[in-house]
């Protein structure tokens, strides 16, 4: 079922492997810089018909690709669907963050969460995975996601975004045996949610913990990371005989680079606070490094976004390991112009950092 | 004019002096959680009358001292007084965040902002300084505040809070120059201001760079620490014979702790996600440290926090240079019963550390 890939520089970056050049892809790639973006997310009503529409979500993930010489596509979904699959009822305000229709606020509530069947409540997302790997064609390989259990609790027992993350903050220190509950059955949840993704055509998978920084370092160590290490040595690490790597992206979390890597995935995501080469020295070639423009380089202008590529590259340095990314999602005010300067800078600077 | 202290184990954990038990002060210790607080506040009509009635601001400040054995009291005001100073015109619009009349958008703007003189459009802050020195009678010191000029920047040139920065982030990739003139003038004027509360009965000054961590490194470097190293350099250390700690609290800067101690400053202030053991190894004995408690330990329950009361006494371990604090302000939603076993439980266990 696999395409074979004619574009594997970003499985191969992430697998510390040589490559000619460094590869990139961006965060929130397919998004609302993009006017043809914008015009599909109008038609299809609200954020989540697009999701839910394998046709809509496959054409909105072929986008950017069309226009920028990417190295991978990602899945177009969101973080939230285990949760919604699970019965919370995810909804999108217009204006607002996530929020879900039911919250979880007792140990009885936990118990009643049912694990997800893949194949079942989150055939959608399964099914855009299966066509988009079939639209791609082998150009390029599917990057498939999934919130982190610690990301996903917090939304769930919040009830959506939240600026002080009291509720779930409070079951931890109060409550921790709760805690920890839920977290098991939403470890076991995404490891599912993911190897499906990986059975439906994914050739690498990409967890995001956006709010493991909110905590302590022993708390993120006992109520984050280590449902990262499960979840990692739960995945199909290779499939119909290829490797699929695993990236981390846990964000504000530098000062736990050491830990994240230990867990054993592949790559690991950097934001812009921590220079490349400060974060290659910690963790040297245990893994692969992903980013770390900052999104707001974006904004700037042509000349600025060249000499920030070239700064990031000389950063990571010479040799292999380095997937180009932003440090965070890029923003709607993006002129597509600006994407064009970053892919084909990265294209044109980053032969020379692999040369041996 | 300066009182002689009766309890000076704040001045003397900052400046690394053996003290018998840790002192403690809270962030935002005179604020909503109270309900005599709450009260003055409804009564003032908003939060900028509070600031700028010198007799309420002594009030408020003293409220908490009233009900807790704190080591310290601190200025009650806003860390905007400077820009609103500089003619830009601060409010506070009801359930948000602050807002500028007039916002930076132009060197030519920059150009016209006037160093304030503080005994004149800031005399209001030095008049409620001298009438809480002289309230205090010596009890515990007063410390005096300002926000750093990168963070004062942030909002003038944004025109209120911001989650991007792109605006201010724009300016210092695309004109930098333009960006350290802003700076070099809010650096002045900081030490300016600084000084005059010191002169007006302020016996420690700390400095809040809440956003300097939303910045690559080298940008940080460039556009926030160097300003506080100006800063620093520009204080009265010493004032009428009494030794004048500064601290510096750069919030989501665990990066950069050993930069920030090596302005010179006494003190640093540190969040929770960073132990005080690790932050300790880092910095050695060239500062101290104020912190770290997560503020939401604060909504959990009495044994919750005198767990990590001690907890966090231990991470800091034996001996001096240690401020007990929050890592961040005290939330509106915490019972002050909760304060109590904060404060009582630091001098409880923490003398236990302090022996030799």
């Amino acid at each position: 079922m696999n395409s074979p890939l004619k574009n594997d520089l970003y499985i191969r970056a992430l697998l510390r492997q040589p490559t000619e050049r460094t590869p990139i892809w961006v965060m929130r790639q397919a998004g609302r810089y993009l006017p043809e973006y914008r015009q599909i997310r109008t038609e299809a009503g609200s954020f989540m018909n697009l999701c839910t529409n394998p046709e809509l979500a496959c054409e909105v993930t072929m986008q950017p690709l069309r226009r920028f010489p990417l190295d991978a596509a990602i899945l177009f979904s969101d973080i939230l669907t285990i949760p919604d699959a699970m019965g919370l009822g995810l909804y999108f305000a217009e204006g607002e963050g996530p929020k879900f229709n039911k919250v979880i606020n007792s140990i009885a509530d936990i118990k009643q969460l049912k694990r997800p069947d893949p194949s079942v409540s989150l055939a959608y997302v399964m099914d855009a995975v299966a066509l988009i790997h079939k639209t791609l064609n082998g150009d390029v390989p599917l990057i498939g996601f999934s919130g982190s259990p610690w990301t996903l609790a917090t939304y769930m027992v919040e009830g959506g975004s939240s600026k002080t993350f009291s509720k779930i903050k409070n079951m931890i220190y109060s409550e921790p045996h709760t805690a920890h509950l839920l977290l098991d059955k939403l470890a076991d949840a995404v490891i599912d949610y993911l190897n499906a993704q990986i059975e439906s055509g994914a050739q690498a998978v990409q967890i995001f913990d956006t709010w493991g920084g909110v905590l302590a370092p022993d708390m993120f160590k006992e109520f984050s990371l280590h449902y990262l290490e499960k979840i990692v040595a739960g995945l199909h690490r290779s499939y119909n005989g290829s490797t699929i790597p695993v990236v981390l992206f846990c964000k504000a979390c530098n000062s736990h680079l050491e830990a994240v890597a230990d867990t054993g995935c592949d790559g690991l995501g950097v934001d812009w606070t921590i220079t490349l080469s400060e974060a290659r020295a910690r963790v040297g070639d245990r893994v692969a490094l992903q980013g770390n423009l900052d999104p707001v380089i974006m904004l700037t202008n042509p000349e600025t976004i060249e000499t920030q590529v070239k700064a990031t590259l000389a950063s990571f340095g010479k040799g292999h390991g380095h997937v180009f990314n932003l440090g965070h999602g890029i923003t709607p005010e993006v002129d597509p112009l600006h994407m064009t300067i970053l892919t084909e800078g990265v294209r044109q600077h980053s032969p020379a950092w692999h040369i041996d």
